[in-house]
């Protein structure tokens, strides 16, 4: 059994993990970055991404690289592709079947992911035409026709936000009437650019390069269609990676870990920055920055420690 | 008298609000910045950065260029220079000499400037010695000898922050005690690599192309000495940019604009982001996602308007 200590652990080695990495270990504190996968995180599967300030157009896997070598630079110090067994994080010990790292604070940076349709297609065309954000990818689609699949808050008001690009938005429920809040409803039903397709669901999404046309089915009455679009945002909801600690600490009812402005969880030395927090936007730069003050306040906590007299 | 209308105006070309305007605009909104100087903000005047993820070392005024050239890349209209006399933050609406602007919504991104010592060699010195940040610059002071200017919680705290770097910090204080908490002060106390230099100012900085030595004296003796030092970091208060509209919205004690965490102030439609707002954190990557989350919730509140009756 290999025994590792750090000050700080960073779980998860996507943009708020690499970026709590470069704080926590310029603010000179020892510093490892543990991932279930390689680093990057979701943007890693993104093409283009181009509301990174300070990169008008970057490959979002360009980008992860370069969080990388920046977390490089200052030597924290990496632990990709671990098969995590078990976190403990009130006394914050993370073990594999053939390591344990221990640590004074750790930092959940683990992500969240959206939730699949999980037809056919959908894996294959994710960033030629599958998106799962209408703020990141909604300018791509100036003057295009998409769909919008889902019934809820989320996803109607994305729908309305990509009528301001889109020259036409179709939104794809499997009921005959939308979750959404009543106000959210009357002002989608206003708006001209968005077409409902009621009692349907889509069964593969099709295209060559780029998506072209998905097939829908009506679940009512069986019949199948082809709509003609150029995108689709499936919103069918977002879950929080957190299996390996749920219950350990505060989570809102959807799993997301509660933090204040800080980034405090409610056990102390523990963080959580980025899209596996309570937070009001999901985007690259805002959970690069919840790294940042995650780890600023990890580094002084961690100098608190030294008034404490240590267990011998 | 030149009249505009946009629907978002960005008052400070930082990086929140250039960070704000890449949003805004990219969210198909008219949008406008107007600074009373050119656009950069504080970063502008930083020789090197190498805490923004993804720029493993940049300048400041380059980094803010890219910035710039990023919002160019959506269409946001630019007005630096802009002599403001007045800005009604309930009626959105800017004026100046020759110029009213119109606004839907008004995100406030004025920054914060640190309290100077006004003394010779300050100004002269700034990023070649002198810095106001020790999270963002005390790496730069590996094994070298720094001073630190003040007694609150954060001259003290950011003088214990800087000897995980430097060999040796002078803490200058102009009284015989601190004013910061208990717990900070036993702390510090017992801190090796901390001198306390009491009852004392500095009068003058010094160096050729870095500084090298500063001028102390004793306020009660009136004796002079010059201590050796590679950096001085000033904490003597930190005061927010809000001339303007002071007293039209809720602010902390210090004058700092009070927000959720969805940047909302107490005005409808008027949002704050980045040093100017109250922030555990005041970098550039956290005022950069401040201006995105300020920019994303103006969108979607101007896109409620639209239920609005307007008055004719």
């Amino acid at each position: 059994m290999q025994k590792y200590e750090f000050d700080t652990i960073i779980l998860g080695g996507g943009p708020a993990g690499l970026a709590a990495g470069i704080y926590a270990s310029r603010g000179a504190v020892s510093t490892a970055i543990v991932d279930l996968n390689m680093f990057g995180g979701q943007p890693s599967n993104y093409l283009e991404l181009e509301n990174y300030p300070g990169f008008s157009t970057v490959g979002g896997y360009d980008l992860m690289e370069k969080f990388e070598e920046h977390a490089d630079k200052f030597g924290v110090q990496k632990f990709p592709m671990q098969e995590i067994q078990n976190v403990d994080l009130k006394s914050k010990v993370i073990k594999t079947s053939d390591t344990e790292f221990h640590a004074k604070t750790i930092i959940i940076a683990t992500g969240a992911q959206p939730m699949k349709l999980g037809i056919p297609g959908e894996k294959e065309f994710v960033g030629r035409g599958v998106s799962y954000c209408a703020v990141c990818d909604g300018a791509f689609y100036k003057d295009k026709v998409v769909a919008v699949v889902g019934g809820g808050n989320a996803a109607v008001e994305e729908a309305m936000y990509l009528t301001r690009f889109a020259s036409k938005v179709y939104l794809i429920h499997r009921r005959d009437e939308l979750r959404a809040d009543k106000i959210v409803q009357e002002r989608a039903f206003k708006n001209d650019k968005l077409e409902f397709v009621w009692d349907s669901v889509v069964d593969e999404i099709l295209g060559e390069e780029l998506v072209s046309r998905i097939v829908v089915r009506n679940v009512k009455t069986g019949e199948i269609s082809e709509i003609a679009v150029n995108g689709i945002f499936p919103y069918i909801g977002i879950t929080p990676n957190v299996n390996l600690f749920n219950g350990q600490l505060q989570q809102d009812s959807r799993g997301f870990i509660v933090t204040d402005d800080k980034m405090e969880t409610s056990l102390e030395g523990v963080y959580a920055a980025g899209d596996v927090r309570t937070t009001p936007l999901r985007q690259v730069i805002t959970a690069t920055a919840d790294g940042a003050i995650a780890a600023v306040q990890a580094v002084k906590y961690i100098e608190t420690l030294k008034d404490v007299p240590q267990r011998v």
